[in-house]
Formats: C-alpha cells, sequence, structure tokens
C-alpha cells in the first residue's frame, strides 16, 4: 500500500496473519487500532503479552490455566475417577456450561490427523496414559467430535486405553434434543438408530 | 465461560471489542495468540504499541505517517498548489494506486454525520481552511464518497471555501452513487479525476 508507515504496515501484516482475517479486514482492524486513545492501544497489547505468557497447560488435565492446576482438577468435589477426554478447552467450556458432568476432563489439544499430519505423539496421549495407569480412574469418556478425524482419535484412544482395564465409554450422538427427525442428516440417523436404548 | 484463565478472558474481550469480531472469532483469534510461538505473540503486541505510539498525522495534509510531514506533502515533485480533499487515508492510498493524481491531499478523518454525533469540529476543515488562506492553493477538489454524508460533507466545505476566492470542484464521473472510493477500481477513479467538475 502506496504511503502508509512502515509501523502501520507491520500491524496490518499482524493482523493478516491471524486466521479468518484477510488484506481489507486487517487495514480495518489497524486503523481501528490507530484510532484508540493510546491507553486502549497500550491495554490491547499488554492483553497479548499477558495471556501468552500466563496461561499454560493444567499438569492434570492439559486444560489451559494460569495456575499450576486447573479450578477443575484442584476441586475436591469433583468425581477424579471420571475422565471426559476432550479435543480442545472450548469443549470443556461447552461441557462445564452444561452443569450435567461432575467428572474432571483431559484435553488433546487437537486430533490425530494424518491430512494436517497431526499423529499420536502431537496430541496429550501420553499424558493421559500415565493418568489412567497411575490414578484411581475408573471410567474414560471419549468425547471428541463425531466426525472422521474425531472418530479415528476415539478409536485409537480406545485401542491404547483398553489394556489398563479401564472402562471406556463413547458420548451418545444421535438426534439433538429439540431437533427434527425429518431435518436430520443421514449420518446422525444412522448414530441415532445404531445407539437406540431399551426404555 | 466458565473456567478459562482471567488473561485468556482480557484477551478475548480486547478481540470483541475490535468491530466486525464477534465473541465466537474473538476466542478463536485468542485461542491462535495462544498457540504462537512467544516470539511471535511479543511481535505482535510490540506491532500494536509501535503503529499506535509512531503513526501520527502529517502536520500540512493530516494525512497518516510516522514523520513530521508525509512522503506526499514532502515531494516537491507534486502540485502543491492543487488540494484533493477526502474523508480518509484508504483514500489517498486508493487515490495514489491510480498513479493520475500530481496534487497534494487533505484528510478530514471522517465526514460530518449528525448521526453518529460528528460534527464539522471533529474534522480537520479548520487545518483545511488555514492551508487555503495561508499557502497558495488554486483548486480544491472535494472527494468525499458520493453517499449522503459525503455530499453534505462536500456541500458544507464548498460553502466554507468559496469566499477565500479558491476554485473548489467535487470528484465526478464514474463513482456509482452509493459507492465507496476505497473500492473504486483505477479506470473510475481516473474518469471521476478528469470528469470534475466546479462547485
Amino acid at each position: 500500500m502506496a504511503d502508509f508507515p512502515s509501523t502501520f504496515e507491520t500491524l496490518v501484516d499482524a493482523f493478516a496473519s491471524l486466521p479468518g482475517i484477510g488484506t481489507k479486514s486487517a487495514q480495518r482492524l489497524a486503523f481501528h487500532v490507530l484510532s484508540l486513545p493510546v491507553e486502549e492501544a497500550d491495554a490491547f497489547a499488554r492483553a497479548i503479552t499477558d495471556a501468552r505468557h500466563s496461561v499454560c497447560r493444567c499438569r492434570v488435565c492439559q486444560n489451559l490455566t494460569d495456575r499450576e492446576e486447573c479450578p477443575v482438577c484442584a476441586d475436591p468435589g469433583r468425581d477424579h475417577s471420571t475422565v471426559c477426554v476432550v479435543a480442545d478447552p472450548r469443549d470443556v467450556a461447552a461441557l462445564e456450561r452444561s452443569r450435567e458432568y461432575r467428572g474432571v476432563y483431559h484435553v488433546l489439544h487437537g486430533v490425530i490427523s494424518p491430512m494436517n499430519r497431526v499423529g499420536p505423539d502431537d496430541l496429550t496421549i501420553r499424558q493421559l496414559i500415565e493418568r489412567v495407569d497411575s490414578d484411581e480412574i475408573h471410567e474414560v469418556i471419549l468425547a471428541t467430535n463425531p466426525d472422521t478425524e474425531g472418530e479415528t482419535t476415539a478409536r485409537y484412544l480406545g485401542r491404547m486405553l483398553k489394556p489398563f482395564g479401564v472402562k471406556v465409554t463413547r458420548l451418545a450422538y444421535g438426534i439433538p434434543v429439540g431437533g427434527n427427525l425429518e431435518f436430520a442428516d443421514d449420518a446422525t440417523l444412522m448414530r441415532a438408530l445404531e445407539g437406540r436404548r431399551e426404555l
């Protein structure tokens, strides 16, 4: 872009490097930053460094936290013998919102995906095995998404965990509550039929 | 969101405060920042503070620059007696891309908009009047967008500038009504410059 100061261009490039932000949007965001009061711009920059430097992974469940152990793992009121395995910290937040689950979590930070060159060693599977091996864990609930990669990861984990004699379950997949049979896709209907339970 | 570290929440809020970024997108961007190498996250933060602190307004034309005078105003090869008045630094960049215009600019940093509580005093109109009053300026080209607010601003400027005996023209031909200067193609911009009319 002609005649914009280089520091401005650097900021546009920084925004454009974010996922889902194109050049035009990046420019709009950079102009917005320039229009902010200096203190707000500085606070924005500080939010980035603070988050990046303070947020680490819980040493037990690998969820994001700013302590050694996340609030869920540190809570003695939770059922530490049940571990729900999810791909992403956002999944923990979603399950916590339901207020139904009282066990603890394990965050894989991804799913096995040969397409994206993500193998088992890139995830926190080793830490999960260690937990199952050393702690008093009775059940591992595999709650990866019901897509190809999520299924592959769940099957892989099932195979890995079986030798430890732990109960391994998979989250039920079917027609969502409030959903409509008529509009459900074939795969969902198939899963709903497969997972039918006796009343 | 339950159980995310507070520094992470602060970062999500910072992203969500940007124009056009919703909560879901903000969260995605914050996760992206956490996944960056520490140096890259720090560089991003630095890009924000650097841009905000170094970029100022050219003392002549009020365009964004990191010097006292922007490259256009400092260029003796430009026609300093013709001033093109635009609403936004992006409009300068768009006109420069056309390589047709050899005069200088004046950036208003907005348009008169009672709806958004922007009045003439919120723009750089006082500086424009001072320029016209003191410098050797023969023509002022009003190049605000051809929408209601742009037209209002052009008419207001026309009235303000007439007493100084300067030739006041309006950018015309080519830019579709309701269109946006920033997204106009080079040919359209060239036609608009060629066909400018005296107010």
